[in-house]
């Protein structure tokens, strides 16, 4: 597999972590701030340890691991511990691990001393084929997803399948479900892919094909004012079920799981305003819930996502606004949609889930 | 006077908010949101409303006067605000107020939904002078000036004086420190003139010419890698004077005032250092001295002063790097000081307050 430009710089996939050791060696960097949360501060700097035996000399930030910890308090935390390192300009962040370290790291390396250069070693599958291109760093803030956050694109990614031998199945398939989305909105062939592939085995092929998807949609578009909207298929809905679920549920869904959710909600309302067929819709409305858990909910609670919703940040002017599917394989956007067709659409996927 | 051309918007200084008027009449804003603090929200709002009495429909964030409310915890308060007020990507924030207001202000706005345009309304003369062109936002945590914040340039500038007459004498005087600065490091005519202005009566010419010198040093060098850093002259000890007072005083210093105290300890160690002549730091310090009030501080509080100079940004690798002046209106940068040097600047400075 080939290294992928993105905006201003590459994405490794081959001998990714000699890539990391002479990328460091070749930066006069003054210092290496490493930033994990517990989890892979456990089992995936080891990993880093071995490929990098000359990396001696590091300070290591540690968050405790979760979405819910992606918060600003946590981010204020992580400042406070650059400042105590005596981190300057010249000073490299390297963030190690799932979408809460990248994107909490980015977001902190991107706002410190007005931006210090950081890199990113996505260890989930999720954020390997999620958050590992596209300069999105972000935190979220009561709640609300991602709200606060810059543009920044990364000095390199570093992406290795090592990691993934470190995550469990839940894990593997929350990620899954972005990579079944980047075949539905641009990719039938690997949408079809897809839905032959065993979770527990996903391949490094898969992964960069995935990626390959994703940094052709955020090339053209960098700040997300077309085009690159459609890569938030399933999260306009998903990320109010995520958010909800942050909140009231002692183990919250993933994000995959609520994308999962999120996307058969708009494939009914891509079936309904943006010409999916019916056959498209059970396909896909099959695939989801042959992968994922249903998620218990009533219809109480479709007041309080839709409140969240609200808070999207591709909404114009008070309406709530979709990426949608016009085929599979084919996407559009800035589609906007009525508070009682998301309610229908949410009626459809609790309909789905007892057939 | 004509319109500056900064990195990529414009400074207006003539007819200043009907620019303002028809540059908002132009773009299709979704929302328009007035970030001000008290003093601004009663002296400089019903100025803006007067000129532009089509602007009917907007939001005002408030948040309290002073530098030390500059800090994450009034951010995350203007930051939901801008939520409960429902604001979208396509939100204009104006920020209408002193370097506070603007930094702040730029600060939330390049950071919420990761970035909505804001324009500038500096209205005083510190912020005219200073945060008026150069695209820092930023700030304060732990008593760390500035510390957070982005590189982010706002749509435009709007300078007027109407907002000067608003001022109180000390902060025009505080604000003249830096119109003093940006003559001793690029305008040794500028600075002259300085010497012989009241400053009760700062020309709007003056403003301009001091906008000039920072923008054309700032457009050479946007993020600050080289040249940029002679504008933080007077900054590495004055900023270290300024948390200081934040920290101690009931009253603290204003910014143009700890800086008048750094730009004497400073020329004190460019006299030592850069090549100075001992006639010009003479004169400095007279200018400055006769200007501002002394700064009563004993020889046991330079150690608090040195640990915050060593969280400056402009350090590398634990070194503290200063901005100095070979000679009245040229100035150098990435001059790395000992603490025995900076502490015999601060001793010169207590010893010139007794002379």
């Amino acid at each position: 597999m080939q290294t992928i430009d993105s905006l201003g710089y590459k994405v490794y996939f081959d001998d990714t972590l000699k890539s990391l050791e002479s990328y460091i060696a070749k930066k006069g960097y003054s210092q290496i701030l490493i930033f994990v949360d517990r989890n892979t501060n456990d089992h995936c700097l080891p990993v880093l340890q071995a490929a990098l035996p000359n990396l001696l000399d590091y300070d290591i930030i540690e968050i405790d691991p979760g979405e819910e910890n992606k918060n600003i308090d946590f981010c204020i935390g992580v400042w406070k511990t650059m400042l105590d390192f005596g981190a300057d300009r010249k000073a490299l962040m390297i963030n190690l691990g799932g979408g809460v370290v990248t994107d909490m790291g980015g977001f902190a390396a991107s706002t410190f001393k007005r931006g210090i250069d950081f890199v990113q070693i996505p260890t989930t599958l999720l954020s390997q084929v999620d958050a590992s291109v596209g300069g999105k760093t972000g935190i979220d803030l009561d709640n609300v997803k991602n709200i606060i956050g810059t543009f920044t694109q990364p000095q390199a990614v570093f992406i290795s399948s090592a990691f993934l031998d470190t995550l469990d199945q839940r894990q593997l398939t929350s990620g899954f479900a972005e990579i079944i989305k980047h075949g539905l909105i641009q990719d039938k062939d690997l949408y079809n892919t897809c839905k032959q592939i065993d979770t527990t085995k996903v391949s490094t092929e898969i992964v960069y094909r995935s990626v390959e998807i994703k940094n052709k949609v955020i090339v053209s578009d960098p700040t997300e004012q077309g085009l690159r909207k459609i890569l938030n298929f399933g999260h306009t809905i998903g990320h109010a079920v995520e958010g909800y679920s942050l909140l009231h549920d002692s183990n919250p869904l993933l994000h995959g799981e609520a994308i999962a959710i999120g996307m058969i909600c708009e494939a009914w309302l891509s079936h309904k305003h943006t010409g999916l067929t019916e056959s498209e819709l059970k396909d896909i409305t099959q695939t989801f819930l042959s992968r994922y858990d249903r998620y218990a909910f009533g219809t109480e609670i479709y007041g309080e996502l839709i409140e969240l919703m609200k808070n999207d940040k591709k909404n114009e002017e008070g309406k709530i606004g979709f990426a949608l599917l016009k085929e599979i394989g084919n996407a559009t956007y800035n589609v906007f949609i009525s508070e009682d067709d998301i309610k229908s659409a949410l009626d459809y996927y609790l309909e789905s889930c007892i057939e």
